[in-house]
Order: C-alpha cells, then structure tokens, then sequence
C-alpha cells in the first residue's frame, strides 16, 4: 500500500509528499458526469453504494493521488435527521423542513446510523474494499457548526442571517442544536471508521463567517468535543482525525491543541506561519488556492513549488488545494499539480 | 462642529467612542428609496450633486452619527477610465468593456477627475457647505486590487479566477494595470480632499481573497503606495486616511506601518487583538459583525457593549460595522447601535 499521507500524518518520514485533492471526484471528470448521468440526481449518485464507489476512484485512474476520499455530501446528516434534502440542477442545496423554532429543535435527534445512513457505511465498505489496498481511504462528515449553517438558513447563504441571530439570540437553543448535531456526527464518524474508513476529515466550511467570540463558542468547542470524544482506535492502529476550515488561520493554536491529529488550512495562511504557529503538534494539510488550477500549467508548477517551500523540510503536510476543485476546471491541470507535487517534494524529504 | 471622529483618529482625549456606519446612506432607509425614485438609476443618483448630497444627509436627521460620508460608488474611477459602469436592477455592477488583454491595460490612462469625475467632487464641495460643520465628511475610493477586480472580471465574481490567473501567469501586466489604477485613485482622492473631505477611506473589498505572498505583492504594496504619496496636508491640517479592508487581519502590522493615519477592520478579529497588534500606531475602526443588527435590540446592546469592551479604555476607536448595512436591515436597529455606542463608551473615556 501507499502509506505517503498515513505516515505524513503520523509524522513518520517519506519519500515525496502526499497529494490528494478535495472533491478530487467531481464534475470536472467527464467520467463522472457519466456516471452522475446513470444515477439521474447528485442525491441518486451518493446513495448508490455502487455507483459512489466507482465516482470515488475514478480520479485514482487519471492521478498518481495518495489517499481516496468517499464519495458523499456533506448534507447526509441533516437529511437523515429529517429535513429533507434536495438539489435543485444549477443550485446548491435546500432542505424542505429546516430548523427554525424551539420546537423544531426539541425534535431533533441523533439518526440510527445503521439503517438511515447505511448507504454511506455501504459505500465505506465497497471502496474499502475495491481500492485493494492502494492507497487511504478517507470517510469525512461537515462540522456541527457548518451543518447547523445549512440546516437553519435551509440552504446556503451570503450573510448568515437567520444562524448568527439565532446564536445571539438565544444562545441556549443554539447550543442544544449543536449538541444534537455533534452527537450525530460522532456517531457517523464512529461508523465510517468500523466501517474501514482510514482516515476521518471534518469540513467547517462556514465557521470562517464568525466573529472570534462566535467562533470559539459555537464552532471550536464542538470541533474540539468530536476531535476527543471520537472513538478511533489508539497508537499504531489510530485513526487520524483532520479538521479543515476554511478562515481558520486565526485559530492554527487551539485547533492544535483540539485533539485531532491534523489541521486543514485554505490559502489565506502561509504554510511556514501554520507550522510555526502548530509547532509540531499536527500535520497540516493544503493549501493551495483552487483558482491556480486556472493559470498555466507553468504557473501551477511555480506555485506548487512555492506551497513546498513554504512548509520546507521533513513531514508533516499533505498536499491539497486550500478549498474544493470547481466543475469547470482541466482534468489536464489536475495531472500537472499531482505530479508536480511528488517530482518537486523529493529534495525536502531527503 | 462634533470633533469625535476626527480627535479620535488623531489620537486625542474624546468624550465618547464616534460611530459612523459604512453604507449608513442606503436602501435600508425609506427616505434613500424615495429620492433613489427620483434620480431613476443607481448612477443617476450617483451623479447628480444634489441628489447625492441628499442621500448623503439623510441618515445624520435620523441618528446621531459623528461622521457623514459622500454618498458614490467604488466603481466611478473604473467608469471615468472608460469602462462603462451600470447596475442592472436586483444585480451587481458590470462593465461594458472589461480589461482582459495587454492592449486593455495599454489603453488605459488616468482620467482627467476634473472633468470626468467632476459630478464628484461637486458632490463633496456640495455636501460640504450643507453639513455646515456639523459632523466631518468622509471622500473614499476603492483599493486599486479591488478595482481591478471588477475592471479584470467585468463584475462581481465567485472566485475571481480571470485576474488571479492574470496575476500568476503574467504578474508584469498586472502590475502595470494596478499602477495606472493606483496614480488614478491618488488623483481622486486628492480631488475629494481638495473639494472639502476631511478624511478618506480605501476599501479593499477583494483585498482578503488572496494568499498572503499575492496580497503583499498585488494589494498592499499599492495601498503603501496610496498612504505614501497622497497629498492630505500635515500636521494639524493632516486629512486622515483610513485602509480598510475585508479579511485584513493578517496584515495588521503592516497596514499599521503603511503610513495611513487609520485601518478598518472587519469581524474576524477582536479589537483587542487589533489594537496589540497596531501598537497605537494608528486608529482602529470597526468592526461589528453587521449581520447583528438583524438581531434584537438587547442582544444589539450587548454586542456595541462587548466590542468597545474589546478596544477598552482610551481614545483611537472608531466605532463601526466590520462591512456595509444591507437593504433588508431595520433603521430602528441602526438607532438602538448609534446610541448605545455613545451611551456605553462614556465610561472607557472617563
């Protein structure tokens, strides 16, 4: 097996970075607007095991990629808690029940993983098992923070409105909101990892949006509370949680010190600031800016060789973009960065 | 005339933190609609002195602000250039000619502000005489990167992919791009400060989408260059100028050693941190989260009370919002802000 990104993480030396991609399986990929075509609906594509299995290793056929990451949305939680998701072509998601009231947060409660979630534990599985050991595969979930964004607002948002007020607000409900969810994605986590998921990512897409006080009371703890409550085996057999967030920079320190055994940071921090500001404690993953998947192929080696320098020596990061690839980029350019990645690393690892 | 603003830019003993708001003139005050109703455009009201001035007044009969600030758009100087700026109904501004190749950027010259910009500075000379020393007027400008954005994109956008690529694959044509932008602003800032502003803000609404090597290189290298060569007087007569720019925490010190007299700074840092950052070398404006002001009352109270708590005792604060007022936000939430912000500082500057 390529062991780059687990012994990356376990801070173990390795020959070359390791590079994977955030939504690496997407519609960039004509060979996942196929399959995407069978499925009919995005909702159709990730409930059919068999079909998010082929999605998920279709980009390890076209890139030299280090780790695999299950085919999913972040969504899957709130829909099985009953809200009733849905995307509309062209639009981003919608939830038909979202939660705005006392009461409909009182209804609130943690889904049986087992049966409503089983296409995804399905799917863990089936990947598992076809990668044949190739490379990690890695299982993730959104942040309670992030997830309670979509589930008041019912779908995305430009300000935050509805969230952030309800947080100010009334404080006591938010949390009880975020306590249902937190216990929700522990429980998914806990059944991704027995289901052979290798590695568990956290997206806090949305806990950037927050003042620091915000952030640290209603996004931070919960992190925090996953990053040590999620059971994930222990030592050797330990299996490594990531948080990402997208505006995390400010907080590189506390989510160090969380428990999780590495931190995801987008492009608005130096890799060389994160690694000071960490010391050690986490590998850091990213954090190149997706938009350089748009310049020349010239360009995107020069910067995948400044992101290198900017962490410097020895291990401890994975290579990843600092936020998700976009549908409209070249699969060619995906190919240049992956093996840029691994052609200019070697001098720092040796 | 009330001196809060100006005393407490240029460090002196005030008796309460000053409050403006920025867009304190706009769609979320009835009055603004009906004169908007008026002029028949966005730009119609833009450019018609009287009307303008107007707008720009309405908001002091209703609080008690300590500043007042021209009612304009960021995109004046990019449409003098030739662009051909308009706002369709319900969208964002877009140009008719955008800036995409070297022959665009070779064509474009600083505009003559004397004649091009002229609805402008009779906007400010207009405004001026009617405040009749009432509180101090604010002149601004975009940031030459946030100008660029929108010359390069041709609007607003999701991930500006086009002047980003510009920037990485071909960083002499954006540098001369930003140099014309840059002598452009200076031009026009100097023009408002001629015509009676008694200060100036640069908004760098773009500035915070960039990693931190493209940031020094492609905007605060032109907002130094703004602070350094802007004729505003000296000593006593100084017109101070204010950088303010969403996302610009990282780049505190730096703003603070730029040589402009004041830096705005958004939600996502405490003003605490802020003001142990900046060491007192500048004045601190900001930096509510506006999304509060959908919240109630008390919890707005609250809010004011635990951000000036932040900055803590003493002069150099600038009470305001972290972005601008949106058009859905409730004027009596703006008066319950005003006041409380007189009302809860007096005792930091006892």
């Amino acid at each position: 097996m390529n062991t780059r990104f687990l012994d990356t993480i376990a801070g173990k030396p390795v020959d070359a970075t390791p590079v994977w991609l955030m939504r690496q399986a997407g519609r960039y990929l004509p060979e996942y607007r196929a399959t995407r075509a069978k499925a009919g609906s995005f909702m159709g594509l990730a409930t059919n095991p068999e079909l998010a299995c082929e999605v998920t290793l279709q980009p390890l056929e076209r890139y030299d990629l280090d780790a695999a990451i299950l085919f999913s949305d972040i969504l899957t939680v709130p829909d099985a808690m009953g809200l009733g998701l849905s995307f509309a072509e062209g639009e981003g998601p919608r939830f038909a029940r979202p939660v705005r009231t006392a009461a409909d947060i009182a209804k609130l409660a943690v889904p049986d993983i087992g049966t409503e979630l089983r296409y995804v534990t399905d799917a863990v599985s089936l990947i598992r098992r076809e990668l044949h050991g190739r490379v990690p595969l890695i299982g993730f979930s959104g942040s309670p923070w992030t997830l309670a964004c979509y589930m008041v607002e019912g779908g995305g948002s430009d300000n935050f409105a509805r969230i952030k007020s309800l947080a100010l607000n009334e404080p006591k409900l938010m949390h009880r909101l975020l306590e249902v969810v937190t216990d929700s994605v522990i429980a998914y986590l806990h059944a991704q990892y027995q289901a052979g998921a290798q590695a568990l990512m956290v997206f806090d897409t949305w806990g950037g949006v927050l003042p620091p006080h915000v952030y640290r009371e209603f996004s931070l703890r919960y992190l925090t509370r996953i990053a040590q409550a999620l059971p994930r085996g222990e030592g050797e057999e330990r299996c490594p949680l990531i948080l990402f967030g997208k505006g995390n920079a400010p907080y590189l320190e506390e989510l160090a010190a969380s428990g999780a055994e590495g931190v995801g940071v987008d492009w608005l921090v130096s890799l060389e600031e994160a690694r000071r500001r960490t010391g050690g404690k986490v590998a850091l993953q990213g954090n190149l800016d997706p938009v350089t998947l748009y310049a020349e192929p010239d360009t995107i080696r020069a910067e995948v060789a400044r992101t290198l320098a900017s962490y410097g020596h020895g291990s401890g990061h994975v290579f990843n973009l600092g936020h998700g690839m976009s549908p409209d980029m070249n699969p060619d350019h995906v190919k240049v960065l992956v093996d840029a990645v691994h052609e200019l690393s070697r001098p720092y690892h040796a």
